[in-house]
């Protein structure tokens, strides 16, 4: 594969900077975004007063830092691999162990698409149980534990912000269930980031081609640049050709966690027919993609067989992929869904390796209409008691939600929620705050991610311009994280985060100081916003089109202060 | 002047249809959306089942009414010249008025981009009230209002929709001061709209040159194209040259309420030296634009002298123009601003033309730091005063809201707004609810002006991605205005508007049954959604590319109900 402009890129007038561990001998990267010296003009005199960089959160992993070299045919390097080893309750395994891992392994075919650099996989040694929320209740903190303690903290400390947060507070929030650090042992390569309404919101992205489009190359290249924008978290979605292949690519090159739906490729080796899923083929799936380095498997356990009832009742029917598949597969089979009732098993599978579970939401609404109905409540029930069962496993867990909400019923969700499933984290698509603007579902649903992640939604999942009418590209990509970074912001600032408001207060004194080039530099998107301003604008004047000379209130704003100052 | 592309344009597959009033002879224009039929298989015969057309409320005027002919030369007709010259309570003067005006009038050199045809002013016959308001308090319903309950209510009676709007309820609204209907007796080319809390959530665009950019021609197709999106009224900003021709243009074309703010061109004729500004030159300006049509005038009275102090405490100082004009005006002349020690005389000359006015807010944060500081609710304290002082004279009033406003501090503005302000309308730009992304500033602030709209906000002010940066062009136009439906929907659904989920259901319904066609035609922007689906699908298949024909949630969704209803 082609190693794109994305291996070298870097942020603007940015440094990739690490603070250590005190712990461990971790090293946690952040972003620092250096600022050009306010310039001003008094008494005729030029005084220059030096501005502060500002550190912020930085999802890019190795891709902005200069001093690695980076190629996608040999993969990031394996980060907490150390880390997992010296726990000394993992064994490496001779070879996979699925049946369908190792049939493709051996398909010659294959050789040509194949991520070349074969690792061994890691799993649980017999009777240790290595999650993360099992270390946590057993009191212990790892690595992972001080490394988002760091992380999330950023500068604070220098800064002189209060915060809460300790390795020992992230330790206790894991323990309780109330957040959690997806981290399969099998992908070291990704850094540790948590899941939890204490934290910062963080946003997940969606990729993966489907049968119609899309081939490995821009799968990788769409989920490098989702990190690079911002993306906490990314799902690879696909339901196309050689899911297992290019997964096994993205994985080697992601810095952070990844997730799947294991019943999309499971569907897939049935050649799409329901009749023929069996809880046999999903089982080797999971093994499949748990050894593969997947994170976090969404699992549509609580849409069970009489819920098929409750779809008449609605506008839209079910909307959920996996929540309509096994609702095809109870109504086809007059069974219970094998999701649920194999569920323990599946949880002992995931403790193995340290996967954690989004119990998907396949009643959610997919209309306004059908928002906070009986079918949706009643999953939610079925995904309460599912919480209890994982966490019984160690199985780290977090909920998913809606979906399209007006916003008058979106406190609903995010109250029933935490009280149904325990304060488990809420993961919500959305929601959708109206059905009629296809084209611009990004900003729809921004309008409900970030009112419910303000009221406590820990991750929020993106959506593209291009939801309800076709796959996203690279582009739509880009605007959808850029989009969901904006909700998740506003919501940590709405939260009273400790520190969110730092890079607003710099980027609005970069402002009022007319230093452009430092705006840039501070926004969610640098290229944007230069591009924008430098299309209409000859120099770094101290104005800008939109008001020109006359009326640019800051700048007389400025005057009057020196007036009153005189 | 050149007739472009939107002289023609219609809406896809609708027609414009006119419903009649039952008090006055008024034909009140709305858009009506054919659809498709349902086409089901069943038992392996062909069914159809017809989908009745979705009315929506239409802002385009006669631009979408092919019946009419349309010249930018000549303007739009005068719908509500018979209406207000059969009240017989106005004079048409022999000539304009303002000094200004008139020299215009005479500068030969102006020929050349002069809107050519004159129309001569009409004003209140002396001791005449003749607006809305005064009608309103009288216990009259007039053609206005009759017009906007009809246009409020589009279909809900054919429906069986219970609505609470009648010409007798908008009278009430108006009378108590909860609702506006800008309308200037000289710009009878607008269709009356009503601005208030208990209608639709309406919204605003800014448009206008600046001395840096853009012409006449330029500003008429930004102002057509925002009513064919579904502006609801239209702000001329224009700090450039020709201000005075320019908005001559737009009013005789523009089909919705126009406001603008007056010190801008007050400014521009002193050659922008705030220094010389007077009383006798903003006057001036007023009557100018009164008798042009301007709809609404927004006056930054609540700015007073002692305000002035207060920029110090702030990250951004005054980020409002006329707000900072009237502040450096205070502290060069160190006396009161002469906005607010003539506010009764403003009043006086509004009240002739029935020209509202919207109370500017000066002191609006221009950052999440100072979101509702002492300086803006000082403000806020005398527009209080002001709106009792206006409605004494009969003139309406709209208030302006702020800014930049986390959303924990969003719901404070709206409360305190309706107590100090008695109710008058609020008038939002944004909120914007984080600094932090130039280039985004649509969304940023849209998150907040659906919120604030669901609170009680009755007009939102769109923004546009190029907010901070420089000045929009037509297609940041439309991303503005799409971006604030969206937002304005939104709030209407939470609001549990009368008849507001009619559209959502129609879409929905129409996802449900693979009705792409009408999707697109339902959705708020056609073109879009046509386009991003069109460039990924090859024909009108029931499934599309982001699953593909095995993971099509709804056509699985289908199969099951297929299956339990055998």
């Amino acid at each position: 594969m082609e190693n794109k402009e994305f291996t070298t890129s870097e942020y603007p007038n940015s440094e990739k900077i690490y603070k250590a561990g005190k712990l461990f001998p971790i090293q946690v990267g952040m972003r620092k975004i250096r600022l050009t010296p306010t310039v001003k003009i008094v008494n005729g005199e030029k005084v220059t007063t030096k501005n502060e960089p500002v550190v912020v959160y930085d999802t890019s992993g190795v891709y902005t830092d200069k001093k690695v070299v980076k190629d996608i045919n040999v993969g990031i390097p394996r980060l907490r691999e150390s880390w997992i080893l010296e726990r000394n309750d993992v064994e490496q395994l001779d070879e996979i162990t699925s049946d369908y891992g190792k049939a493709r392994l051996n398909d010659k075919n294959l050789d040509a698409i194949r991520f070349k650099k074969l690792y061994k996989p890691y799993r649980a040694k017999e009777g240790k149980e290595i999650t993360q929320m099992a270390y946590a209740k057993a009191g212990i903190i790892t690595a992972e534990m001080e490394y988002v303690a760091i992380r999330e903290n950023m500068n604070n400390e220098e800064l002189g912000i209060k915060t809460y947060i300790t390795p020992e507070f992230v330790r206790q929030e894991i323990a309780e269930g109330r957040a959690i650090i997806p981290a399969n042992i099998n992908h070291s390569e990704a850094e540790p980031m948590i899941i939890g309404r204490a934290f910062a919101v963080k946003l997940n992205t969606n990729i993966g081609n489907s049968a119609l489009s899309s081939g490995i190359q821009e799968e990788i290249d769409k989920a490098v640049w989702s990190c690079y924008w911002g993306g906490d978290t990314l799902m690879d979605l696909s339901t196309g050709d050689n899911i297992h292949e290019t997964r096994e690519w993205i994985i080697r090159n992601c810095p952070v966690p990844m997730g799947t739906v294991p019943i999309y490729q499971a569907l897939e080796k049935v050649n799409g027919d329901v009749n023929k899923l069996s809880w046999e083929i999903y089982k080797d799936t999971l093994i499949e993609q748990c050894e593969q380095g997947v994170d976090y498997f969404t699992i549509h356990a609580g849409v069970l067989k009489a819920h098929a009832a409750l779809i008449g009742e609605r506008l839209t029917g079910v909307v959920s992929r996996g929540g309509s598949i096994m609702t095809q597969w109870c109504t086809l089979h007059n069974q219970e869904s094998f999701l649920y009732t194999k569920f323990d098993e599946i949880c002992e599978i995931l403790a193995k390796y340290d996967v954690a579970v989004s119990l998907g939401d396949g009643m959610r609404p997919g209309s306004i209409n059908d928002a906070n109905d009986r079918a949706q409540f009643l999953e939610l029930d079925v995904l309460g008691e599912l919480t209890e069962k994982a966490w019984k496993h160690n199985v780290q867990v977090i909920i998913e939600g809606p979906g399209h909400v007006p916003m008058h019923k979106i406190r609903e969700n995010m109250d029933k929620q935490l009280t149904t499933c325990k304060e488990a984290p809420f993961y919500t698509l959305g929601p959708l705050t109206t059905d009629i603007a296809p084209g611009y579902d990004h900003i729809t649903s921004a309008i409900g991610a970030a009112q419910i992640a303000w009221y406590g939604t820990a991750m929020i999942c993106y959506v593209t311009p291009k939801e309800h009418l076709c796959l996203p590209n690279k582009d739509d990509v880009r605007m959808g994280v850029i989009t969901y970074k904006i909700a998740a912001h506003a919501a940590d600032l709405a939260k009273g985060y400790p520190g969110a408001q730092v890079r607003d207060n710099a980027m609005s004194k970069a402002r009022f100081d007319f230093r452009w080039k430092d705006q840039f530099n501070l926004s969610l998107d640098p290229d944007t916003a230069k591009r924008y301003y430098v299309e209409s604008h000859e120099s770094d004047d101290k104005f800008c089109t939109m008001c020109g000379p006359n009326f640019c209130a800051m700048r007389i704003s400025q005057k009057v202060q020196d007036e009153l100052c005189k």
